[in-house]
């Protein structure tokens, strides 16, 4: 119960031989080279690379399970990397080590339709999922901006659009594969949709980030696609009264599939990169599934909550190409932003709040962010409480990131107090750390890293994240 | 992680004073009276009792957390109880100690309506909660069928009837406000919907049992009073042909709100109990939950499938007075079936498994409890593949325990083969510590022990459940 908080720590001393060692192991799928250092010590985070001192490219879990117990004999850190498409500094080898990519464990297992589950690698993402399960009528939800890996969306605990309806990979996990610190391997739970058997080793490991063990594979539930599918665009006045109405329509308890707030910058960041001719004022995209009937009532009561709000009438994309196009640019407007401020970096905050407080929190950051001295732009899962400020800054400029740094905190401070979370959805990695003591208190921290010894007592397993320095004395990581 | 598995162990010596300081410290609240000893020593499973040292009877968070300091000062076991409504054991004192009984921390802490959320203490029961939330027009939906406490409930990982639509604990807790082995105070998360801000402390202690910490506090998820509610009942020919049905139905991604089994003899204990005129032959018992239109359509659906599986024509419950009278039914189906043997001692499984196999698995069981010596009968919540057993044993004759243990422990194995568990439900207790090795494998259980070990060194939280001991060689405790 009194395992020390963990330090992000100085890079570690790999032992003479140890490198060598992979090389016999992996041949041609170890790599010290510069360049694949380098991609993989880096994510869409605004940090720095940092680099580990090699990259193994696994193809199975026995491979990985190797890799473990060689690197928790030598006590050399090991960070699993699936798309790099993490936000906040997660696959980044502060301690050195050897990164893990997972990205050729890409194979579907065990498709199970007539129960709605399937098994794939850690490495299958979702958009190649959702491809090879096409055929059968059904569709994994969870949809992160980028087209991440399943394990790694497993390890951020990740969500997305669909949330809202179909809830994040908290309640979509059914079970893992997962290597731990030593190399052994376990099955974190069965196919059973519920199950009262022991500890959940299954939600342990979601969220986890790499520090608890190595996710080689996922179990997902798996929906129906429904029947009818409608999508709406709705624009406001005001950010407010868009948000007024997201509030209405959760705390009516209509079953909304999506809805997704822009704000006008947004808009016009999207239009110019996915080629869209939208409103450019604040805007809500609606996504309805159900049976016809079912779709319309919905839509219906929709449209009268957003009228009341000042909402113009809705612009309908029913057919299935305008949708995806729709939901492609929703999808790329991280992207769309960084566009914006040619050769920029991007920040991004990922407060989420209960609905209730949602416009306040909404509404005061909005009202601090018009003070700063950079472009942002605000989108967000709205039907969960959860926004995110893209926050576009001179990568060349100090002042610039420290005044981010200074309204994110802010931000996360308000959210907290609104009893709320520092991160809805992107994880914790470096950037959210020195906000774990102020959301958590001492003693629900020491708890996490009393876990983290029991499970990883050679502190291998992606040091440095989640569990802050002890003293918190670290200065964040400047870009 | 080569924490040692825990075994049930032997009754601790309290040592001298530890009882008296009880005594000075909460007055007429702590007793060590024979008959509240006996009380607060067993639960509904079959065991006898096994008595704590004393019981106190804590009315706050600060007491327990007064209670787990002296406790672990002086290692003595420390045993949560709310309502004594568990089936496999769980609160009995296998190694003495103090029982902590939480009945009297009944009180609604906070209700967020417009976030549909609520935040109560442990001794809240689901039947309470219910009522004191009525004029919201929310309602919480899990509910096993005593009326267990929140606590309990969220100790065991609780499911019922409303699982199929609604989730079960796993996905309902939002938050808990937890005792720690060492009298410290957390919360595990906030009020957010969703969150990425570390290690899931809210799910490792939702199904630890009382084994990790003792929950104070619940805060739980709330939904609308649907619009319309349908209730139906539809009898069939045989028991396989109302699971054909159940399978159908749910591979048809129909949003049933409730769907649950009874078996022949089921019906005819329920019959008697209840006074109740249902047509005894295997039986489904339905709800719709949506909008008049949504109801209509699902009910439709569903009647169609039946149909074809030779099921009858739905009778409907649609007053309030009768789905109320049909649901306490089913909920009394356990002491229901008490009743078929005066006397008698009911032995519960409590299988689930995918729905895939259900029928598979329905159809092997009920083929062999066509053999056994005792009545029994068979209802589930068939819609999560969770079907319950109960066997109606004479207490006297230990060898109808010794065929009810073997059935069950077939029963398992077959369930497990077919990947699914071998508790939905009820929990681990002692009942199930002998099937946990096969589950979960030497490996994951040992994550689990080292887990137990991290968040309680002493071993002073509910020793002797969950993790079964080392060499399994300790023969289940007969009645």
């Amino acid at each position: 119960m009194n395992a020390p908080l963990f330090s992000p720590g100085l890079r570690r001393d790999v032992p003479p031989g140890f490198l060598q060692a992979l090389k016999e192991r992996f041949g041609d799928r170890f790599s010290t080279a510069q360049a694949v250092c380098e991609h993989h010590g880096r994510d869409e985070s605004p940090f720095p690379p940092m680099l580990p001192d090699g990259v193994v490219f696994a193809l199975s879990t026995e491979e990985v399970a190797w890799v473990a117990r060689h690197c928790n004999a030598h006590k050399v850190p090991l960070i699993p990397y699936g798309a790099g498409s993490s936000l906040e500094g997660h696959v980044l080898a502060v301690q050195g080590g050897i990164s893990l990519d997972l990205s050729g464990m890409n194979k579907v297992v065990a498709l199970h339709a007539e129960d709605f589950t399937v098994t794939v690698q850690a490495g299958v993402t979702r958009k190649q999922l959702n491809e090879e399960i096409r055929s059968t009528g059904l569709f994994f939800p969870i949809d992160p901006g980028a087209d991440a890996s399943l394990g790694g969306m497993s390890a951020t605990r990740a969500s997305g659009t669909n949330a809202v309806r179909y809830g994040t990979m908290r309640e979509n996990v059914m079970s893992l594969k997962v290597v731990t610190a030593d190399g052994r391997i376990i099955e974190t739970a069965n196919r059973a949709r519920k199950s009262s058997a022991g500890y959940d080793l299954t939600r342990i490991f979601v969220g986890s980030e790499g520090t608890l063990g190595i996710i080689t594979e996922v179990t997902v539930r798996l929906y129906p696609q429904p029947e009818a599918i409608s999508a709406a665009i709705c624009n406001f006045p005001t950010l407010d009264s868009a948000v007024q109405s997201v509030i209405q329509i959760i705390q009516m308890g209509i079953p909304v599939a999506r809805v997704e707030f822009m704000d006008a910058l947004a808009v016009k960041a999207t239009n110019a990169y996915s080629n869209l001719s939208l409103k450019e004022s604040p805007l809500l995209l609606f996504e309805f599934h159900g049976s016809p009937a079912g779709v319309q009532e919905q839509a219906q009561l929709v449209q009268e909550i957003t009228r009341e709000n000042g909402g113009m009438d809705f612009q309908w994309a029913d057919q299935p190409e305008d949708r995806t196009r729709l939901w492609t640019a929703r999808h790329n407007a991280y992207f769309a932003g960084l566009q914006l401020r040619p050769g920029c970096r991007a920040s991004t905050t990922d407060i989420c709040v209960p609905i209730s407080r949602l416009a306040d929190c909404v509404r005061e950051t909005a009202a601090e962010l018009e003070q700063a001295s950079f472009p942002y732009i605000i989108v967000g899962h709205v039907g969960d409480g959860n926004f995110h400020v893209l926050m576009l800054l001179d990568a060349h400029n100090p002042a610039e990131w420290h005044e981010s740094e200074q309204l994110n905190h802010r931000l996360v401070e308000r959210a907290i107090a609104m009893e709320g979370t520092c991160t809805g959805e992107h994880g914790v990695g470096l950037h959210k750390m020195e906000f774990m003591l102020t959301e958590h208190g001492p003693d629900a921290l020491s708890l996490m890293a009393a876990l983290k010894t029991a499970f990883d007592p050679n502190n291998i397993l992606n040091p440095g994240k989640i569990i802050p320095p002890l003293h918190g004395a670290d200065a964040p990581l400047a870009p």
